[in-house]
């Protein structure tokens, strides 16, 4: 009997809801031929205000519902849930994980020259001062400016991208950094590369803002050819998209983060 | 046998977090002797953001988990629960339910004098309708003016009673509001009330803001006295704390909208 071809599994994908699409907008473009498999908790999204218990359970109900669908390898999007449950989830899951906290580290500390950092995240993400202890390990002589930004998520869930109330909420929780010669800052949840444009007026041309989205794509690349996974097939991929709320809201609201639209959306049978 | 004395049981209140903290104080405050069991569904909030199929799922679950410990009458103290959920749980429960819509809806129109009335909620009240249909049906002749709020509730748990970016939240969702005459404003969810003074400010001092707690808890004791319910025993009262996550950040964050400090809080068995 010819072993199972795991090649053309799935790539697994989980977030709290809709921001882990930029995630897959990266992979898409970096490996056009791979099917993909994206779960999004909407039902009990947002991660980043919540206890790191809640955020584990969630994170474990989150990665057996994906691996029971057959995927080849999983990659925690959200940072809040990475920030909680990455090393768990690896102990106790047999397939490969990409967790995109080590690669905004990987990529913060290549873009950095001075070694003054900053950290942008949810609360959940900045009090795990998971993004903290990486990059010291990787860079012990970083000077780094950790800030919970909390209301970017529902200031970009409402549409408010290029809106005064954003522009003052950016203001807000930058003001830490303007007495400091910050030259990397790092987008620590995947909503924030939608403020893009508005952190970068603030902050001036000079400083580096880090999407890690890109560097979790390579990097899950990498991990597919070194474990002979990657598909070969030059045929259409397949994507499929489940969430635990709303599909219509899902399969309206996602384009925007994807950048392409999205055709059919499932519900996940609740728990 | 002696028939089971039910006045001895607890009044029973669920919210989707701590806002529904205001409407216990109300009850507290009119009704010193009556048990209360309080079920804060932390793990899973928001619902305003949610769609109607899931906040009605999670109102039934909140529904059976304080039936099963023995409550002699329900309170939905979360509006947007309460405008997705209020018929079906009366349909499907044996106790009274008292709906904080209901008595919202009374309150606005007791207080109103020209008619013009504005309602501010979540996103999920204001599209069900609810507060306007049963509003017009009370009042037909009332020129409502239903506007959603979505920043509120995040600004208020960030703590930003009181802050610049508040303010402009508040002028930009009341801005709507400035050509016409309303006198009237309900606070259509139950962290409104914190942000009173902001609002007031805005609309001037000619506009009543209507918080339907204390309607609430009034309608609460007029039920339980119709139903031969209230507990005329003098004995300390006992309230006792759920939430679906960490208990100690509601014990910490709850008082404040208790205003009185909270022993102890469960966390409720995830399900």
């Amino acid at each position: 009997m010819k072993p199972h071809d795991y090649s053309k599994s799935s790539i697994g994908i989980f977030d709290s809801g809709f921001g882990g699409l930029t995630v897959m907008r990266a992979i898409r473009a970096q490996m056009p031929n791979e099917h993909i498999i994206y779960f999004g908790d909407t039902a009990r999204l947002p991660y980043g205000s919540k206890s790191p218990e809640t955020i584990l359970r969630y994170s474990k109900e989150n990665a057996s519902f994906l691996q029971d669908l057959g995927i080849k390898v999983l990659v925690i999007a959200c940072h809040t849930a990475c920030s909680v449950a990455l090393e768990q989830l690896r102990e106790s899951l047999d397939i490969p994980i990409i967790g995109i906290i080590e690669q905004g580290v990987e990529e913060i500390a290549r873009v950095s020259k001075s070694g003054q950092i900053a950290i942008l995240g949810t609360r959940a993400t900045i009090s795990s001062g998971v993004y903290q202890q990486h990059l010291q390990k990787k860079l012990p002589t970083a000077s780094i400016s950790p800030i919970s930004c909390p209301l970017f998520v529902p200031l970009v869930e409402e549409g408010y991208i290029d809106h005064p109330l954003t522009d003052l909420a950016v203001q807000e929780y930058l003001r830490p950094l303007k007495m400091k010669e910050v030259d990397a800052v790092l987008l620590g949840c995947t909503h924030y590369p939608l403020l893009h444009a508005l952190i970068q007026k603030e902050l001036g041309p000079n400083v580096s803002l880090v999407d890690p989205a890109d560097t979790c794509a390579a990097k899950t690349k990498e991990i597919l050819i070194e474990h002979m996974l990657l598909n070969e097939t030059k045929s259409a991929p397949n994507y499929q998209f489940y969430v635990s709320d709303d599909p219509e809201k899902f399969r309206l609201h996602g384009k925007n983060f994807l950048n392409y639209p999205i055709e059919h959306v499932l519900q996940k049978p609740s728990s």
